[in-house]
């Protein structure tokens, strides 16, 4: 990587060399499992998350003590058009509550023990409105892509993702239709609380920027599409996704406008997501339609739609009690308990 | 409460003098709620589960600091029935990997750092098999749900509870079907995992005692049915939700034998639970069905059939979080965040 200049033929490059789950951690995983004090099966999708991390971090006592939280924020050009409930400086405002310690995800953070870093993207130029031409350069959005890279720092077990963008569900929404077809209507919610004729109006938004980039839509291209109706967070979501794989970090993502960023991934390749769990189900609705674009199963569904990574913090102590029943239970052997009779 | 005799009409006493939430601390969350540095509702049932902590809890700042995760563990009768798939002393070889600190459950409460005790019903003496006659006498019911009680000690925060009994989901079905109609193939499933013939037995052996006890069903006293198809871990657990809600202690219910042992409760009075929790949905069918009885949704969905109060464990991370979102968190006059435009 070309760290002054990366391009997207480098994130190509990464691509096309993605490590792939240590097999021989997830073998001595599922045969420890049969093995453990407890019917087989019984621990559910835990077991599966086992498996998952171990694969992931290619150890086969998978470890969770080292959790961290990377939240990118990012300000967007169609925030200007009045598709969110609150004005655009509630970026820059809620980064500084970030840095203060005042939002959930401080407190979530602090509830895990886990490292809470914030990435401001470029704070002071918004990405242009792209109902009128592309929201970034290809140079802004492999840059944003690299800076998101920073994240996935050796020696984290997990890394959890998530986003602060005023505006960016409709970025999403945008996105989501870009990459996997569909209108403005298909993949529009209420987002920070928009209804009605508010809702309506987004939607439109929406629809005019799919208009306006219908050629560059229809050739396909993930990465040109991530830079056309994208924004500066998601480009670094992305980023994050790529370097935790090649770290050897398995990742929680968070909800619709993380998930969105990491979707440009799967649609460049459709195993580049196999190292990321998502970790709830939104209640903004494209988020369900997205989940089945991409074929993942979401961890929780508690009806949050707050972003900041809130609700992939929230599922890091089901990574952490999954690790510590598969590390510390006792066998049937070793427990002197009688197995299955039949 | 007489402790050295305890009767059916002093538990019919409890339940008429159940006090309901602090309607003062409901209020003052709710007030609360909407000035935090978020969209409204967009922590979506965390903030619910604020509210349920704090009414319960009578604390308009709710407090997940000691949980206390209790165990019981009974033997059964019908277990001479080969309705599991694991021999009856299992029962005791978990309750001695319990002491050991080896099973799931242990590596769970270290997890979440809660207090974990193990309660013993008579394990020497197994009920009688409820096939032929009626599993306990009523002073043996009761006297187990008021060793049940002893659970709920003051100073807990939040009360998990759990069971351990061979053939125990054999007890469960039979015990929902007395209380809310049906037959063994309605609410009977893998359990510890029979399949095929030996799941026919099951159905077979809970359809002959539900025809055994047919006059008991028809007059419909919860807690006579307690007694005469249940075990102990049930009434116990009967007892210490009652006494939880004595002691304003919110509670967490794990699975399918722990959810039944609470409707009980639930049939005896509609408002007896609402200080509960069912932390998950058991992978064991019959638990949908009875989660449906008692109108209850439950937090959690991750294919879990072990009991131990595994699944309530794995929640009290969720309730911990929803409190420290909601005691920490800044308002947008603390912050300096922008509030909603529209």
């Amino acid at each position: 990587m070309n760290a002054s200049n990366p391009t997207f033929e480098e994130m190509r490059r990464v691509l096309r060399e993605l490590p792939g789950p240590d097999q021989e951690a997830v073998t001595a995983v599922v045969s420890r499992q049969v093995e453990l004090t407890k019917p087989p099966g019984a621990l559910g999708r835990l077991e599966a998350m086992v498996e998952w991390l171990a694969g992931w971090q290619g150890r086969a006592v998978p470890r969770v003590e080292r959790p961290r939280i990377a939240v990118f924020a990012g300000a967007h050009g169609v925030a200007m058009r009045g598709v969110s409930a609150y004005p655009p400086e509630v970026t820059r405002q809620m980064v500084r509550n970030f840095l203060n310690g005042g939002a959930a995800i401080n407190q979530l953070a602090q509830s895990i023990d886990a490292d809470l870093r914030i990435y401001e993207l470029d704070l002071e130029h918004p990405t242009n409105d792209f109902t009128r031409g592309p929201a970034m350069s290809e140079a802004r959005t492999a840059n944003a892509m690299a800076y998101g890279m920073m994240a996935a720092e050796p020696g984290i077990d997990v890394l959890c993702l998530g986003e602060m963008g005023i505006a960016n569900t409709t970025t999403a929404a945008t996105l989501c239709a870009a990459l996997f077809g569909g209108t403005g209507a298909d993949w529009a919610g209420p987002g920070t609380g928009v209804q009605g004729e508010a809702l309506q109006h987004k939607i439109a938004v929406i629809d005019e920027a799919l208009a306006h980039h219908r050629d560059l839509i229809a050739a396909g291209d993930p990465l040109a599409l991530l830079a056309a109706v994208g924004g500066e967070e998601f480009a670094a979501i992305a980023g994050a996704v790529l370097a935790a794989r090649m770290g050897r970090i398995p990742v929680l993502l968070d909800g619709y406008a993380c998930t969105a960023a990491a979707a440009v991934l799967y649609a460049l390749d459709r195993r580049a997501l196999a190292h990321c769990l998502v970790a709830h189900r939104s209640a903004e609705p494209g988020h369900a339609r997205l989940l089945a674009a991409i074929g993942q199963r979401p961890l929780l569904d508690l009806g949050m739609r707050l972003g900041e990574a809130s609700a992939a913090a929230l599922a890091v102590p089901l990574l952490k009690a999954a690790a510590a029943c598969h590390n510390g239970m006792a066998t049937f052997a070793e427990a002197g308990v009688s197995s299955k009779s039949s």
